[in-house]
């Protein structure tokens, strides 16, 4: 059995949910399809979701909301008669957002994820209807029904385990389910919207529920490509990554698929599938717990992400102090800052976060640590940019760290920081913003390039 | 002014005294010298030191020590001897060793510092009183007299801030001043000898306290070679080199001067000069609190040290979990054990430590980290050996890492862990402990031998 999602673009018009139906349609074993609300059908049209919020403010703010809730309820209208549907289904969607809007008035978090979650839930609705209308068994079910039974904080839903055995009861149904992704069901039976990757987290969580074979995950290209092509012309697609490398990726940028959503996987090792809705005989990217590797595809990918900032201390002695890091990490967390990298000498450490983390209290931060650590010197330097080269294997191939140093220094890149941790599977170099957008197009040259053949 | 330092082979014997004093009567600003206990005249003889500890082993567990106590005395008579001195002092001596026996054979520790103390102090006692004799005008100073105050703790003498104050005092004599290093008094009357790098640490403590303008430290080599020249054929001598420098590179295996002595100085960045007894025309090795980086001297040393030990964690999303870190180095905290490096990955740590740290506890430690901190992998690493490749700036010119990692690569060495903090002078490289040399001679050769120009 299959789980498949489609994403925003995947399903903005009619056009493109004829294409989804064909590709559900066309493979029996795609029982179970997660999709999103409608995205942009052009580059300069505004998400559903994006109205949803503004419905959201309107209302919140007093104004008047008519116009935005007919705007929202015209993009489905756009789409019921496109595909020849019935449009008695339109007067539901108004009146359940009408609903929302005069219960949940007086608790606008609750309102919020009430009203976010209609743009998937009404589109999983008008798919089932429409596959349905032509002559495939298929059948909407609510997150409510399906059992995505999730914490109760606003926003911020956490999936808990009673939800994976109610979805294995999914695995009985004859038709083709039709299950909208962002949002599941607490306990206070309120809808609660996932924090980030929101349907892409639904596609995960079912796909472990029901224990599918595969996860697959449509969106608008055909794979996840070894750098991003805005920076590297036509970069290759990988064809096959480990879990680990992916989450390596997108925590330095890799957008195609959230890292969040890899974690329902993990445990009974679903392989997920990247494929494109316009192009689905492509291969696509394959996301799996092992990977055989050989010398061609030691690196998987590169990548570069800004906005982060580093705190350098320095302490005379500081590794014979016992308990000295502690300390300081003691500090961050107080103002619960995560941090992702730790490169240290014996006399000094380098603690690199997201800017994020650490804006508007960076003072008080610093004080603290000033404070209960007794350090020598202390500085924060932001603007910097992580270059993160990922591969399974990379740390034990002789000359990998040889052949990525020498493409930065000749594209004269000065490398601020380095880490590799001992099973680590990728290298992490810090480096100043400016350099970010040359060192992803030096190294990708070495790497994929023939610059540099790692044998 | 300059405080002098002579280590335990410059006075080992009559001839090598008198090159001492001849050093310090060149000098009108060598007016205040610290001497070791006589070290070894060749190279199977036995230090004054060790015969001081088989000393009081013999007197500790019940046996006749006057044939050890002779011994000891034999070797100032043979001094005493060579320089035709008055022999009274050497009743004197044997009195000193009797007294403290007798007085202080209850208190094994206080015993042992106080036979301790007496290799330094009869060889500053003969020394003082032999100049004298020659018409120099010379005085012993005793610690008690100089105002050395330390801590309480038996073999682990901390200095006290108001030695400091009372050492200053000792600019007003007119006389050359010789102190015996390597001891001071508590403020409970005890004679407490320090940890490690004894004499060193006397000369820099009365150095910052008489505010010398140098510290001379006399050895016998002509400074600090730039590799173990065990491993690397006739190494060059460092002609510079900082505090941050030296101490990383003692950190990993420079034996020549200890690092705990750079501490007093560091304050009042009083430069240290490592010259050779034997060859006191050679420059030597200035280590200074700053100096003047050029494309050639960019890298100051090569070290690499075996018997670290690295205890590796896996935990999927260990970034985004603030405290995580925090609770591990807490466990380690638990056991006082000190660690030197953490290169980190987003999902993983390794944390490397001397192997004697974690020694005998290691499952211990383990287990509570697998208890405390929700591990999914944890793994033990031995046998790793640390390459530093140290020098201010480095991590400002383009291409250092390049052209080490390439060095390593040719050599066909794998980096199994590589670290380089922000304000970092060094560069770490964990590899196998079959790898150390190897790893020195390539780095060297690419530094020093012409095979890298850092331009």
């Amino acid at each position: 059995m299959k789980v498949t999602k489609f994403g925003g673009s995947s399903v903005s018009n009619a056009e493109q949910i004829k294409k989804v139906l064909n590709i559900v349609n066309a493979d029996p074993e795609r029982k179970i399809v997660i999709v999103s609300a409608p995205g942009k059908r052009t580059s300069d049209d505004t998400k559903t979701t994006d109205l949803l919020i503004r419905l959201y403010e309107k209302v919140i703010e007093g104004l008047d909301y008519r116009p935005k809730q007919e705007e929202i309820i015209q993009r489905y209208a756009d789409i019921v008669y496109a595909l020849e549907m019935d449009d008695a289904m339109l007067t539901t969607f108004d009146h359940t957002l009408t609903q929302y809007i005069v219960n949940l008035k007086s608790k606008p978090s609750r309102l919020l994820d009430a009203l976010l979650s209609c743009g998937e839930d009404f589109n999983a609705q008008l798919i089932a209807a429409y596959n349905n209308s032509q002559g495939i068994p298929t059948r909407y079910i609510s997150p409510g029904e399906a059992g995505i039974v999730v914490s109760d904080l606003p926003q911020n839903a956490q999936i808990l385990d009673q939800a994976y055995e109610n979805l294995y009861q999914l695995r009985d149904y004859k038709e083709k389910l039709i299950i909208p992704g962002f949002f599941g069901i607490s306990r206070q039976n309120f809808v609660v919207t996932f924090p980030r990757g929101g349907s892409d987290i639904t596609g995960a969580i079912v796909a472990r529920g029901v224990r599918a074979n595969i996860y697959e995950n449509f969106t608008d290209v055909s794979g996840i490509y070894r750098a991003h092509p805005g920076i590297v012309k036509q970069p290759q697609v990988i064809d096959e990554i480990t879990y680990r490398e992916m989450r390596e990726l997108s925590y330095a940028g890799f957008g195609v698929f959230h890292d969040e959503a890899l974690q329902p996987l993990h445990k009974d090792r679903i392989p997920v599938v990247i494929k494109n809705t316009n192009r689905p005989d492509d291969l696509g990217t394959f996301i799996r717990h092992d990977r055989e590797i050989n010398t061609n595809n030691v690196v998987s990918g590169i990548s570069c992400d800004t906005g982060f900032t580093v705190i350098n201390i320095k302490k005379y002695l500081m590794n014979r102090q016992v308990g000295f890091t502690r300390k300081v990490l003691g500090v961050l967390e107080d103002y619960d800052i995560s941090f992702d990298h730790m490169p240290s000498g014996i006399d000094s450490i380098s603690i690199i976060m997201r800017s994020k983390e650490i804006k508007n209290i960076e003072e008080q931060v610093l004080n603290d640590i000033r404070k209960h650590c007794d350090v020598d010197e202390l500085g924060v330097e932001h603007d910097l940019a992580v270059l993160m080269v990922v591969g399974e294997g990379m740390h034990r191939i002789v000359g990998t760290a040889s052949r990525i140093t020498h493409a930065l220094a000749e594209a004269n890149i000065n490398l601020k920081m380095m880490n590799q941790g001992a099973s680590e599977i990728s290298m992490m170099f810090g480096i100043d913003v400016n350099d970010a957008e040359k060192a992803v197009k030096a190294t990708y040259e070495y790497c994929y390039n023939g610059k540099c053949l790692l044998t």
